[in-house]
């Protein structure tokens, strides 16, 4: 856990701020300053052309290539999809008198760039210093409409400081964009053209024939005479602006950008439907495009923000994660998911892994039960894929993937996608969760039930029984933890399919006695027999879940408690990360483990254990956890909180909400860690805020960092909005709108409306 | 098991013979009819050129390419080298009046091809009957010399059956050949040219630079007007014969064929000893060639023949079996080893397993010492790249690889090269085995003692403690079994490993002892410390092998016991193999095993284990074993024949002899098995001869299986050839020469010498 930060962007409650350019750090803050609207997501790049080091980074929800890959074992995949860089829809280039601006060759000066937390803008601004002593301000503002998904907004303004003149301009959109894994450019050109004010472009993915129509219109502060430029997989147009000195000059580029990642349509389907989009987003104003935009980030801080009192760094932090969440997914598309980097880079291929239902779902469900909802759809939607998956490993029912774009697998490492069971428990999870929390048995009824049949199936072909043992459970698995690779019993694995079994039934039941129409259907739909229920149930009650009866520590998988020991604080800080230090199989045998796996369903399943059973295993296996995932130490935090170790709760969330801002894991280069951002939300709101979502209530047990005087957050709940206030001495919960709603705090049952409730706080629940 | 022959060739005691062309078990055929003598081998392919089906494969020793593998862990191999297909040096074409000869177009009648297992020699005969009517019997007769390992010989000969007239010839070089698995030709051509009467060309691999100088002169009842063809990576010389009818014409092309396989040259040198060596093989008569070859055979069949009485398809099939196991190798060349496919085929690459030392050895220690001795010597060679292996997956010591060709790990599935750790164990079983029968302490002491030294260090570095069990062994392997995938404590590496320390701290104390000066050499070449021998000593006496007291059944592997049953024998025979027929992953989770692991250790250590114990074991594993590895029945039968079940003993001995003869794995046409091979030696040496080769002195215990009248094998012991004769009332042992020595034969301790003793066929021995 030996992580520095390292301090560099200035701190600010509102704005991500950068003084100065560092071509060091240059991929770093293209991916802290990313912009995104969950349709697409653009780094940070400089849009002006950039010679030096710099991912180009242009992507769009769902929109992914496909690679073959050499196996020839059933059961492995024989594919993957990933996402594909796409359109570079900001290309601008800028001269003046044939010098060309470019941050990596020209003399620049007074460089800074911000993103705007309430206004979901992008800008950079800068002096440059032309060989011929001119002095040009430039500034570059950019959004992602969150109103108009399709929608792109770039703003470039001029002024020259010490003379006047003209500068010759290309505005464009380039397909020629390469994909850096990949090496190679995957987009071929299908058409080009003008339609009046349209210039626009359509190109589609080698492999998977996915089509993306790109297109803008020009405004101006003056008429621009355009001339268009074309060549292969690119249009713009060229054009000359005229300068006076120590005036603003600038145009604006309205972009429309519209693809098939949501549906499949013929190209000529795409290109006329892009164009009338692109016509009818040309009527509008760029000021009202700002507007909207604005106003749109402002009602999302009213419902989601989180103020914390005493810790600016935190503050801007958490700040950063709530808005790169809502950046990368607010649910107006059914048909996404999160990718582990969002929209941000390129590893991890844009792929959605279980930390989608593990990790980010609460804080949809909690802010935007909308999004929530769309993300349990996306599996729904993608059931057949996993019906086919259970297929092909020669199971039933539904087999997630342990990583997608489109619902099929998409990890290439067997024993990751072939073990990694855990994926369908945290959709039965997240079902659960979600329906316990917002009510929605609509969901449940019309998509869940059947999720949840064809999941139960999966878990009741795949598991056997233990031939000594007399148990079921499952052999051949890696579970959360990936440092233990293939083991039998893994107690994540286990528990969480017997609680998945056990939803289940008890949901077939309800729904048999209270909604039998919608139970008839279910039946019908999955062909579900009654000695299939009689099966799980034999299976939940007989699931192996090896304990020490003595010391109450789970066993994370058969055998785990005779694995060798390794004191984990003897590893040398320089054989970290172990990944890439370590011979790949000697990190899969010792008593370490990578990231909270018995730890992890105690959190999920908190109700459901004993304080001493969460200390004894939370002291066994913190011990043993050296935390080589960035999801690993906000659920330590978490347990730590609850267990009355505030400083250890307080130290695994010191680089909760910075951990890209300040580069923690040295990687942020790659692109946000998105769902570790997630945790981030999780770590202040069931850490130190206490709330739990797993019982019959929602509840809290607030304490109070020793650093922080006060913070406060919000969740909505069955349709009440709460405002959960903590500060030195008290705690004050109200209900901002939607009524009054009872909730448990400190164990007591209160009812929360509109006047507020205040209590001290809670007993030992100031930290030292 | 249920393994069904595809009977096809003519049985014959000293031949192997298709009568007829079919075109569907062609590539079958091209195995079988393999040629070999270590140095180079050449498929049974049609020289004249074939348009049909067929894998032209002309390989040679250790020459291998690389390939370069995409992966980032560390400890994971990146690149591995493959046997690489080369140079066709058979090359002909025929033609009569532009009408070429081709098999998969030609009319053809008494076409038969024979393989004569004394002469060494692989004959084609066919009439061509062309489009105008005439009729041409060709004959091809080729050898690749067992007495000048660079020297191949083709003889063609015509008779015109109906007329008289030309034939127009072109005789060449190609290298434009195409390695297959990679769909590719690998080779450069560097050079080619004439000097007298020889036509040469030289070519290298594309990654490993290696280089390959081809060359021949021809021989003919006429003289040849030459006319030579050169294009890219082929050399040739056109010539037309005169034919009279019914008058037989022939030309004999002698080649040379000369690699880098055995050292590296510059291709300056590589040019000029080859020839050189053309020139003097230029002075050779072809007659004198197949004298040569044939006097080489009688000398092999002296000394290793087996004779079965009474079953002329064992007969033809050991014999086939003996064949090509010197083919393959006869250790006249320290720096090669046993491809798992000999040099019959492309699959498995050409590489080496722990085959090698496992299976093959015993043949080469009892026939021919000297080639046992060179394939230890192999293992010596590549101690450097083992000992790099070792650093490479965090270790210290020799970690001998479990695929290869030239030393280095080229086996690229991690689970196999970075988990299967016997190879070393079966290199100091090796060592023991081959210094205990043939007394070469010269070898133990200037070469074994450095392996066993390096060998312990790295299983005492890979292995640890047991957290629970307080006991050493190894975490994270596969075993021989490869069903049961990541386990830890397979008892068969833990016994092996166990084994190999006691084996290392006996030789060193007994050099201490006995060659101070060896052991002061060894010591420092290896620097090696007292405190390690210590180690080594505690790690062997607290190693881990579970066995259950009550059964006397070994644990397979820590909670094989708990492992879910499946019973073999309710999986469908048409989900055989299960590796193309399951999902990967599920062929690792049921007490399911590949082939034997348990029961190979009771093998190799025989007279360590009782009776009741082999039985127990046996009955326990041969019941879960699909021997879904064409190495496994052999020790099954010999372990039945042992424990008194002679029935079983049968039948799994059924296809060890024409496993490749009758295809009864359907996969001949990729190669010959030719590791199995030697398991069918084994397997009536061990099996039915009773032999023992791991007690004080070697042993028999003679039983004739029910359907023989009469077999008799023999074997070199201490220098004395040993021939064992077993018929349905007694066994004759004669010492055939050598003098005298001292063995055990029904527990009993006798003197054999050239006057030969028999013993009544021992007690229950008959088979029933």
């Amino acid at each position: 856990m030996a992580k520095v930060a390292d301090k560099y962007l200035k701190v600010d409650p509102w704005a991500i701020i950068e003084e100065g350019f560092d071509p060091e750090r240059n991929r770093t803050s293209e991916s802290i300053f990313s912009l995104g609207n969950e349709y697409m997501g653009i780094r940070g790049y400089a849009e002006e052309g950039y010679s030096g080091d710099s991912l180009q980074g242009s992507y769009f929800n769902g929109l992914n290539e496909q690679l073959d890959i050499g196996n020839h074992y059933k059961g492995i995949i024989r594919s993957l999809r990933y996402m594909v860089n796409a359109v570079d829809w900001l290309y601008t280039r800028i001269s003046v008198n044939g010098e060309q601006l470019d941050l990596a060759k020209s003399k620049i000066s007074d460089y800074v760039r911000k993103l705007d937390l309430r206004s979901g803008t992008y800008r950079r601004e800068l002096i440059w210093h032309l060989n011929d002593g001119k002095s040009l301000k430039v500034v570059f503002t950019r959004l992602v409409s969150m109103t108009m998904s399709h929608l792109g907004l770039q703003r470039v303004e001029f002024e020259p400081l010490n003379f006047s003149g003209s500068v010759d301009i290309c505005a464009g959109l380039d397909f020629s964009i390469i994909h850096e894994e990949r090496g190679e450019c995957m987009w071929s050109s299908l058409r080009s053209g003008e339609q009046g004010a349209t210039t626009a472009i359509m190109a589609r993915t080698a492999n998977t024939a996915n089509n993306l129509f790109s297109s803008f219109t020009l405004q101006s502060s003056q008429p621009l005479q355009l001339t268009r430029v074309e060549h292969d997989k690119f249009i713009g147009q060229n054009f000359t602006m005229e300068l006076a000195q120590g005036e603003s000059a600038y145009f604006t580029k309205l972009v429309i950008n519209y693809s098939d990642s949501e549906a499949a349509h013929t190209a000529e389907e795409l290109w006329s439907k892009g164009l009338a989009l692109a016509e009818s987003a040309s009527q509008l104003k760029d000021t009202q495009i700002f507007a909207d935009q604005t106003a749109y980030w402002n009602a999302i801080w009213e419902t989601s923000d989180i103020r914390i009192e005493g810790d600016p760094e935190n503050q801007q932090g958490i700040r950063f994660c709530i808005f790169q969440l809502y950046q990368t997914y607010h649910g107006d598309h059914p048909g996404f998911n999160i990718g582990a980097k969002g929209l941000t880079g390129e590893v991890y291929r844009g792929l959605a892994f279980w930390d989608t239902e593990s990790y980010c779902l609460p804080f949809y469900m909690f802010n935007n039960p909308k999004a929530a909802r769309s993300l349990l759809d996306f599996r729904y939607k993608t059931l057949p894929q996993a019906m086919q998956r259970a297929k092909h490993v020669d199971c039933e029912g539904a087999c997630y993937p342990i990583a997608t774009i489109d619902g099929t697998e998409s990890c290439d490492l067997w024993q990751h996608s072939n073990l990694q069971l855990h994926v369908g428990t945290a959709i039965s999870y997240g079902i659960w969760h979600y329906v316990k929390n917002t009510g929605d048995k609509e969901f449940l009824h019309s998509k869940g039930a059947e999720m949840l049949v064809q999941i139960s199936r999966f878990y009741a072909t795949r598991g056997q029984w233990g031939q000594q043992s007399g148990k079921y459970g499952y052999f051949g698995v890696m579970g959360p933890d990936e440092f233990q690779l293939m083991v039998n019993n893994n107690c994540y694995i286990n528990l969480m399919a017997q609680k998945s079994f056990e939803y289940t039934l008890d949901t077939l039941r309800e729904m048999k006695e209270q909604s039998p129409t919608a139970f008839a259907m279910v039946a019908e739909k999955t062909g579900l027999l009654d000695e299939e229920l009689t099966d799980w149930e034999n299976k939940a009650d007989n699931m192996k879940i090896p304990v020490d009866e003595v010391t109450g520590v789970f066993e994370e998988h058969d055998g785990f408690f005779d694995m060798p020991h390794i004191d984990i604080h003897s590893i040398p800080v320089t054989e970290f990360p172990l990944y890439s230090n370590w011979s790949y199989d000697r990190l899969y045998r010792y008593d370490m483990i990578k990231q909270p796996d018995v730890l992890m369903f105690m959190f999920l399943y908190n109700g459901q254990f004993s304080n001493e059973a969460k200390l004894a295993n939370y002291e066994y296996y913190e011990s043993r956890c050296i935390h080589e995932s960035s999801l690993s130490p906000s659920i330590h935090s978490i347990l730590a909180s609850e267990i009355g170790k505030p400083e250890e709760a307080y130290s695994f969330f010191e680089f909760a909400t910075r951990l890209d801002l300040d580069n923690y894991n040295r990687n942020t280069r790659e692109g946000l860690h998105t769902t570790s951002i997630a945790a981030a939300w999780m770590n202040i709101v069931y850490g130190f805020g206490g709330m739990r979502s797993d019982g019959a209530r929602l509840s809290f047990q607030p304490t109070l960092p020793e650093r922080w005087n006060e913070y406060s957050f919000q969740v909505m709940y069955e349709g009440v909005l709460l405002r959960i206030l903590v500060n030195k001495t008290s705690v004050t919960l109200t209900a901002i709108h939607g009524g009054s709603t009872d909730i448990i705090v400190y164990g007591q049952s209160i009812t929360v409306d509109a006047s507020g409730t205040t209590l001290p706080l809670g007993e030992g629940m100031l930290a030292r």
